[in-house]
């Protein structure tokens, strides 16, 4: 059957009380198409958030039965969706870590309701990071950009502390061994990249790190470090899709400005291949029958098989 | 006669080595429509431009006789093109000043050419700042959006220890003055504004600072401290158009992936009017009968109309 050359991705369902449920019944038979997705939800909850949004279950709607049971409470921070939440991911995870996945993609889970059903992490990043015992590269974007962060959620303040030629030199290999693209650019990390020395001096362990990566793979792989506020100028855009950025908002605030709803999540450099969505659980709007943007999704489950080619 | 209603724009005339000169003979004409161009630059300076550019000088083309005369090296840096440029600036300043005409408009200068001839000023800011001996603020943008820099061309690690409730209030005040817009953004300095404190806690001083801020006009101006990474997504932008950044690239890089070519640089808080374009002297296409960007410059002329008008 053709059916079977498609590849698996398992689902997790997010948080239940939120819009995500929603998104997955929207695009199931759209990524019906392009992969073979099994959704980490039983039939209880599936049932009552498909009667709570009025809509038919897909016929051949795929589950994993991920256990549980709560009463939907549409746009609340709650302890038990939170624990449903965090079930539904380890689910995927292991799905996927036993290879009967071939990727997962994560709808949106609710910090504050994971924090009430005390589960210690902060994020589905920090969970991966844990499970795998391994530094997950964090990247963010959409077709037309792709933007890895080498520093994440850290004051500003300590950014600067943390760049060094070492670090980040093995942080670009892994990338590139990941994405595998031959044209990245990598940011400074001051204004104007620090016009040669004038404006701070952290460019000088960026500029080793370039050179001690490009040596590693004996091409001219990481070009830079970029000034970082014209490095996502249209016409620095059309040089690169990739782009290695020193901080969160360095990179995160221009990929925003410019593709805030395509953009998604992947986290690259685990045993594993995940994306996600970008956006939370938008609570305000859940199970109202608003007017969803589905964007991201859609473009989560189509970078996670884009990575499932890459692998093979 | 109409002609003398027109505001009156002195035109510093940049670096004659650069694309300057050609962007104000392709504009004259068009802003000439709409104000009455004054352009600090001699008779022989002009004709040797002009020559070069197998260009005519238009008849009604009025000029400040800026003193001094070398030869044009089309796309050089050069001692003594870097003195004629500064002196030009000086006197569009001193028509400023002298209230001779209603504002300033600078065509972009060449930095080492500045620092060839001993010029100690690194930009046309410092330059008005140490002539007024005032705080100017740097605001740059076009009509959809403008921005300005609470610090700017200071090492990223030492930005985060000038975020303080007292300049920053005295910063908002200074801007509101001038730009007159009941709504402002103001960012926060961490990833995601700090998370409520669990990353990073300058966002304290800035709510203050906008608390301070906006009870000192007994109006809810300022809103913030703004998510930076979502500041300036599609939907934030519809809220403000104008922000306050804490630092150079958290405001320029957003703005430059969005309106690259669009984009100006102004002076607010100084005792005259003085916008610019936010380009260089691009000495890799000066004379070469290119096909140079205008709108940067024509955007400077309407933006220095504009503020000539909320002034009276």
């Amino acid at each position: 059957m053709i059916e079977n050359n498609k590849p698996k991705i398992a689902i997790s369902i997010g948080d239940l009380n939120g819009i995500g449920i929603e998104i997955a019944f929207k695009c199931h038979e759209e990524i019906s198409k392009i992969c073979q997705p099994i959704y980490c939800i039983n039939n209880k909850m599936l049932k009552r958030a498909a009667n709570e949004l009025k809509i038919e279950i897909p016929e051949d709607f795929e589950i994993f039965k991920t256990k549980g049971e709560f009463d939907l409470k549409p746009g609340t921070v709650s302890k038990k969706s939170g624990k449903y939440s965090f079930n539904s991911f380890m689910d995927a995870i292991n799905l996927a870590n036993l290879k009967e996945v071939d990727a997962i993609c994560t709808l949106p889970i609710n910090k504050e309701s994971w924090n009430k059903a005390d589960i210690k992490y902060k994020g589905h990043t920090e969970v991966l990071r844990d499970y795998f015992g391994k530094h997950a590269i964090m990247m963010l974007g959409c077709s037309e950009m792709f933007v890895a962060l080498f520093t994440e959620h850290i004051p500003l303040r300590k950014v600067a502390k943390k760049i060094n030629e070492e670090d980040l030199t093995q942080f670009l290999i892994d990338f590139y061994n990941n994405v595998k693209s031959e044209n990245i650019g990598v940011l400074g990390l001051n204004p104007h990249a620090s016009d040669n020395g004038v404006l701070g001096d952290e460019e000088v362990q960026i500029f080793k790190a370039i050179k001690k990566a490009n040596k590693h793979f004996e091409k001219n792989i990481f070009k830079g470090p970029l000034v970082p506020d014209t490095a996502f100028s249209p016409l620095s855009r059309k040089n690169f899709k990739y782009f290695v950025a020193m901080y969160h908002d360095q990179g995160l605030a221009p990929l925003k400005a410019l593709y805030f709803e395509e953009s998604i999540n992947v986290s690259l450099n685990l045993p594993i291949i995940r994306t996600s969505v970008d956006h939370g659980t938008a609570f305000n709007i859940a199970y109202k029958n608003e007017n969803i943007n589905t964007q991201s999704y859609i473009n989560a489950i189509k970078e996670a098989i884009n990575l499932i080619s890459m692998k093979k």
